[in-house]
This record gives structure tokens, C-alpha cells and sequence, in this order.
């Protein structure tokens, strides 16, 4: 996979693209060549940076000849490792910056692939209306990087993930043919939906240009509140009260324990303890609507319910705009604030959101068999059963007896997630790092279709070889 | 493709499906053979009648040996014809017609492939939830015809088509094999979405056996009203209005003309002038919202800001659940109020919601060219940009002369809503009908994706092979 790539097909690319649209600087190189977290560190021939899907195809048309790979990269911010080359040619979408169009009677927005997720939601707002994907790393992610990995957030729970917020996309295709797909059509039911293939495709059946998003309305009426429960399972209840008392104005639902707050509450500058008594788990509620004031009266009257049932021991409910971004604030710095603790254990997984608490806790008794004095940093998106269930460095501990775990770890946690009829990546993608992973826990038959369709549209796998089955 | 199948495999089939799991008894088959508005009509030598998934992969397993062809059908409801056989093995799942389970945590309904609509709506409200795919056929559409064409309805506007109402999906692939992608996970990144595939493949990659489908909280509040608009471009602005007044309260938004109107009432009992003066155009409008008072309050205003900005002439709301139930009878009897009208030109088609004006005023006018005395029948999901463009007979015309002009009809109205940037079949699919249509407008690259992934997954075509590229 770190075959050479020819010396002609290398020539053939600079000279199609103009001195403007390559590099092998290694300054320029060198940021696109490692994750955040350190973890991978890669090298390639030739950084390619398109500007337009023609020259996206042309590049694509090249390497498809010369059977050449091809890795492509959004903004960098990917965890599993998919867009990090191993000597491929690098394709990085950063000069494909244009914001097509923005209209709020389709209420769509059209944008090319190396928009940041910051600028699509600036975009929305100027027209009146808002991108309801809400990731931490949104000043950097990018569309093609977004829509390429399905990316999920915060408020899937309300709008579903990427998938269902794309109306349309473009894509060059890994024979290097340009499919106009980018129709900003409600309903189109005219043979196999190609743009979900691409969605969620890592990169490996094509190169993402450009994407028609779907808009969504501006409330008027918001309510955030933290509560104190005291499990897991306390948590899913107060979900399923607030489904049947508020069910459409549920905006977001995280959890988040005790352990991982007071990790933010010791790194991250600005967080605080959000309640006078600590609690070992908490809920971060949202809810939303369009009438004035009703989404406060319906947040009131869950909590009200949730505190009468003992769901909830505590709530503080934002009084400010200011003091509900801070409440965001907490949440959001909950990856950032293990950093500082070393590299741990980080499983991105899924269950069906009645088996949260089982997971929580099963998840927990395999781990601490494995290491007994590792922190179990718990948070995510309860509402949607996906929850980051990262394990911390015991503090003082031996790393790299700790390390040296982290494959047991993972497997154990995938085991009892598995067996809970549940996702090894909820919302992070496989990448080179969990495909093989994911082919213990897999069926046969469906890693067989999976390998046809891409062998179907990718005969030479050029496209992203080593990530996907 | 109509090739005779071998008495071999005929025979094979019998003995594993036993007396029960098959019939060849014209009366029986009959009703299986003609579509509903008697456009075509079909023959099998042999109607195979699985009860489970592990009898349909017996059935496919052997057909896929033998090169055998099947079509799968459900409630018979299909309006492309994609479900009638021509010489095909009848794959019914008439059959398999649990509901497997109901879970209000995971908010989840497992249903197999013949559960009618009907009744997944019956065991929603059980369990106090809902599934909010609307179908006026909801009595004889079942689950594995409604996934299979990723049907629309009247509530795509708010909850999406029928593939963001499914979370897994049991399938037997072409090669006889079972997917069991049931899960029942929100969020689930590891590999290409298969069930994307199925969803809207219309039985070309496989027969789905179950589905997981999710459910939708019950809203305490709900308002419905009539309005009456001057044009479709009023109907738009409308709707844009209520969007940002009342974004996440809207539940439907349907358009319909007065001559459409006129047929319901002419033809269907029961249904009445919702008001006192005729208007050209009318929209039913529905808000629902979880706070109680919240809808009827939002709907007040969007209504009454539309009367003071003229777009609004006349409206009315329903003041009880059952004139509401009365409202919704008009809009669900306007497929059938065109029947004793004789056969029309039947257009199923979607644009940009900022190009419905334009779509049906073009349209018109191209059909008007053709027909100079056709009479249009417009109505449909304007929220989604679907409009129902159909046209009826001219009253005493010549038929046969009418008749003989459809094909050129179609034409006419989808080069108008292609150069629109539009859809020719929204939400009823291509089947058998519309797939040579399809390709006068699709672009070789996409037909050539489309054919690439269903020869890799059905090498011998035996799926539906009359339908889709």
C-alpha cells in the first residue's frame, strides 16, 4: 500500500493542475499528515488541491488509468485515522471554498466540499435559517469530510444525522467520471439513491465536490437545562417522559458522568461546576419550538415530572442565552478535556437506547477487569444510544502497561456492545483503524455485498484502498 | 421475459414451500395480476407464498440457481406497475404478517414485509406513538411494498420519505442469502448504509422480509384549516411564511385545484365546497406541536398574517377532530375522484419548491398545446415540491384520441419539469412503467452507476428484471 507512484503520473498531475494546485512542501504537507490526537502519521508523493470537480475529475481520470491511489481530505478532523495518506497521492478539497447558492423557499444551501461546517452555519443564518449538524470541531470540518463520514452531533436526535440533511450531491466518481447528483428535490424516487452510498463511503467510492444541504427553520422558543440523575438508566427515563410530554420539541439529549465533568472542570478554561452538589451522572437538555415561550413552559413541565418521579435529584435551567453556551461549552470541551490525561482508550459505539445503562455498565465491569484503576469517561448522546465510552489513564499509572491494552479494551467493550445488538462506530467511521475491527463482529454476507458494490463502482480500489472492506 | 421456467424448478419450489406456500388457482391469482386502475395485467406460472424470511431465501436461492425470475409484491398498490408479473415467478409476502416487537425507549416497530400500513399505525397508537407515513392505500400497502418504493405520502414535509422512517431492514439478497440488518440503532457508521439500497430499489437487489421503522411521539396539539389561494405561487409564499413563523409546527402542506376539488365533490360521497366561494387554488394546511395550544395558536397566525399579506382570500379551520378527519377525506379522495372520469395522463412529478408555479403554469400550457380541451388536475405535496400533474379527459371527447396522445403528454410535461431541475416520478417509483422514460432524462454516468451495483449484486437479473436500469 505504499507502492511508488509513478514518476509520470506524479508529472502528468502537476502539469494539469498549474503550479497553484499542488505541493510537496513538506511546511505545507506536514499539518495534513497527522490526526489531532497524534495517533497516525502519514507521507505521500504529491498533495493535490483541486479547485473545481473538473479538475477533481481530471486528477481522479489520471490515477484511474495508472491505478494509482488516491486518499481524499476535508479538514483534518477525522478520528479513525480515513483520511491520513500512506502514500498515496493526497487530495485535499481546502481550495474548493464557494458557497453556490442559498434559497428559503427550497430552503437548501449548495456548497463545495472544503466549506467549513462554521461557514455553512453562517451562511444559513444570514438567509434566516439554520444547518441543524452541530460538531465540536465545526470551525475546521468540512463538507466533503461531513457528508463523506456521515458525521452525526448533537442533534441528530431531532434532524438524524448527515444523511438526512443532504439533498443532492456532485461526486467524481472513482473512474473519474463527474455525477451531477446535486438536486434540491424533497422526493425523487428514480432508481438506487446514489448520493447514500457516498454518504457514510469514507471517500471509497468517489470524491464528494460539492453537496445540496438541507435548511431547517429558526425557533423562536429554547430552553437548556442541566440535571443531576443519578444513573444511566434515570437518564433514558427522563428521555422517554420528556418524548411523551414534549416529543417534538426535544432539541438534544447528552449525558455525560461525573468523572469526564470533572476533567473539563480541571483542563478546560471557563468550566464550572453547573450545580452546588456533584452527581455522578448528568443530563445537558435542549428543547426547541416554534411558538414563543413554549419550549420553556415544556421544558418546566418535564423537569417538573422528572424531579416528582425522582428521575432528576437537581436542575439549573439557563437563564441567558450566554449562560446556555455555556452550558454547550461543558459539553463540547468533553474530548478536549481527556487530552490532557494521556492518550485512552476511546470507543465511539452505539446501542439501542434501551440498552444504554446495560452497555454503561457491562462496558465498565470489562474494562476495569482489564485495568482496575483506569477512569471510565462516559459521555454522548443518549438520546440517539451513542455514547463515547472512553477509558482515562489511571492517574499515576503505567503507560504503557496501558497502552499495551488498548486492543484488549476495545475488543471487550465491542464484545458487550455487539451483544446488545449494537455499533462498533456510531458516528466515527471505520477508517484504517476500525475495519478490521469491524470485520470480527460483521457478517459475512454483509461484507461481501459491501466489497461487490465497491468492486462494482471501483474495480482497481484506488479510491481511500486501505480504509472500508 | 417471458420466458417459460423450467416445471423443474417449479416443482423444486412446491415441495419447499408444502401446500400452504403456494397456488396456481386463477382465482387466487387474479386479483394478484391486474394493478388497481386496470393499466395493466399479468401472468406467472406460479404464485409462491412464503411465511419467513428462511422460505423466501429457500425461494430465491433456488431461482437464483436456475436463472428463474421473480417479482415481488405486497398490497398491490403500486402505481408503475413494478409489482405485476410478466411470465415471473409472484413472490407475495402476504404471509408474514407479524409484528415482531414495539419498544417506546428505542422508539421502534419490527414489522414483516405483508404488515398492511394500517396496521403498523394500529400498533403505533398501542404503544402511544405514531409512524407518520400517510397513505391514502394505507389499508392494502404494506411494509415491504412501502420500503421497497421509499413512499412519500402527506407527511414528508415534516418526517421525510419512508427512508428516514426505517432503521433496519431484514432482506433476502438476490443470491438467496439473508441480510439481517434489522438493528434498531439511530446511529451506525461502519460500512456503506445497505439498506439505502433496498429502500427504493423497488425488489430489484433483493425482497426486505421485515423492517425496523421508527416512531414519532403523538403531539398534544393540532390544528387544521382550508385556505383558499389565488395561484400556486401564493400557495409557496404561504408556505414560506409558516416556515418562519411556525417552522417545526408544520405537518403537511397540500395544494389543490378547483377543477380536482370539483370531481370530489362531483364523485365521491360525502365530500363538500369547504367554502362558500370557489377559489382556483386551495391549500390544507396542518400544524402539530407538542405543547398543548401550541399549534392552533401558531396556525392562527400564519393564517391570519396570510389573509392581512393577500395571500390568503378565504380559510377555514376545523373546529372538531372529525371535521378535521372531513378536511383530510377531500385530499385522500383525489385519486379516486378521477376515476369515473376515465383513464387520464397520470404525473407524478417533483421540482424546487421555487418552481411549482412555474412547473404547473409550463405544464399546462404544454398539455393544453396538445389538448386544447384536457382538463388539469393538480394536486399534491407542495411543501416537497410533488405536484400530482394530472389530466382528465376532456368531458365528451374524443377518448380513444386522447388516449393515443399520453405518451406524447408525459413527454411534454416531464422535458418542463426536467429542465426545472425536477424529478418525473417523486415518490410512485419507475417500476415497469417509467424506466424507459427515465432514461430519455437520467445521465449516462448515473445509469451506468446504477447498473454497475445491481450487476454486482444480481449477476443473473433475476430480480424484477423489468424494472430500473
Amino acid at each position: 500500500m505504499t507502492a511508488l507512484v509513478p514518476a509520470d503520473v506524479v508529472s502528468r498531475l502537476k502539469s494539469v493542475l498549474g503550479p497553484e494546485g499542488w505541493s510537496t512542501d513538506p511546511d505545507r504537507l506536514a499539518p495534513k499528515l497527522v490526526e489531532w490526537r497524534d495517533r497516525w502519521s502519514g507521507h505521500t508523493p504529491l498533495l493535490v488541491l483541486p479547485k473545481s470537480a473538473d479538475e477533481v475529475s481530471a486528477i481522479v481520470g489520471i490515477c484511474f488509468e495508472a491505478g494509482v491511489a488516491i486518499t481524499p481530505q476535508g479538514g483534518n478532523t477525522g478520528l479513525v485515522g480515513g483520511q491520513i495518506p500512506m502514500g498515496e497521492i493526497l487530495l485535499s478539497t481546502e481550495r474548493m471554498r464557494a458557497v453556490r447558492l442559498t434559497d428559503t423557499f427550497d430552503d437548501v444551501l449548495v456548497a463545495e466540499a472544503g466549506v467549513t461546517l462554521a461557514a455553512v452555519h453562517e451562511a444559513a443564518a444570514a438567509v434566516g435559517r439554520r444547518f441543524p449538524l452541530g460538531l465540536a470541531s465545526e470551525g475546521s470540518a468540512t463538507v466533503g469530510g461531513f457528508v463523506s463520514t456521515n458525521a452525526g452531533g448533537t442533534q441528530v436526535l431531532r434532524y438524524g444525522s448527515t444523511r438526512n440533511l443532504v439533498l443532492g450531491l456532485e461526486a467524481v466518481l472513482p473512474n473519474g467520471e463527474i455525477w451531477n447528483g446535486l438536486k434540491r428535490l424533497r422526493k425523487d424516487n428514480t432508481g438506487y439513491d446514489l448520493k447514500q452510498l457516498l454518504i457514510g463511503g469514507e471517500g471509497t467510492l468517489g470524491v464528494v465536490t460539492a453537496a445540496a444541504l438541507k435548511l431547517h427553520p429558526v425557533y423562536a422558543s429554547r430552553g437548556v437545562a442541566i440535571c443531576a440523575v443519578a444513573t444511566p438508566q434515570a437518564a433514558v427515563e427522563l428521555l422517554n417522559l420528556a418524548k411523551d410530554k414534549a416529543g417534538g420539541a426535544i432539541e438534544a439529549f447528552e449525558l455525560m458522568n461525573r468523572e469526564v465533568l470533572e476533567l473539563a472542570i480541571r483542563h478546560i478554561p471557563g468550566v464550572r461546576d453547573p450545580l452546588a452538589a456533584a452527581s455522578p451522572w448528568y443530563v445537558l437538555a435542549e428543547f426547541s419550538a416554534a411558538e414563543p415561550g413554549s419550549a420553556e413552559a415544556a421544558m418546566e413541565r418535564c423537569l417538573a415530572e422528572g424531579l416528582e418521579r425522582a428521575l432528576i435529584s437537581d436542575a439549573v435551567i439557563a437563564q441567558t442565552e450566554s449562560q446556555a453556551a455555556a452550558f454547550w461549552r461543558i459539553r463540547e470541551s468533553l474530548s478536549a478535556a481527556q487530552k490532557p490525561e494521556g492518550a485512552g482508550w476511546k470507543h465511539d459505539v452505539a446501542v439501542p437506547v434501551s440498552r444504554v445503562a446495560e452497555m454503561i455498565e457491562a462496558g465498565s465491569r470489562a474494562v476495569l477487569a482489564l485495568a482496575p484503576q483506569a477512569r471510565v469517561a462516559a459521555f454522548g448522546h443518549v438520546g440517539d444510544g451513542n455514547i463515547h465510552f472512553n477509558i482515562v489513564r489511571p492517574a499515576g499509572g503505567d503507560e504503557a502497561a496501558f497502552d499495551a491494552l488498548r486492543d484488549a479494551g476495545a475488543h471487550a467493550v465491542h464484545d458487550v456492545v455487539m451483544a446488545l445488538d449494537g455499533s462498533i462506530s456510531a458516528e466515527h467511521g471505520l477508517g484504517s483503524m476500525k475495519t478490521e475491527e469491524a470485520r470480527r463482529y460483521k457478517s459475512p454476507v454483509e461484507v461481501a455485498a459491501m466489497a461487490a458494490i465497491r468492486l462494482a463502482l471501483d474495480p482497481k480500489r484506488i479510491m481511500n484502498p486501505r480504509v472500508l472492506f
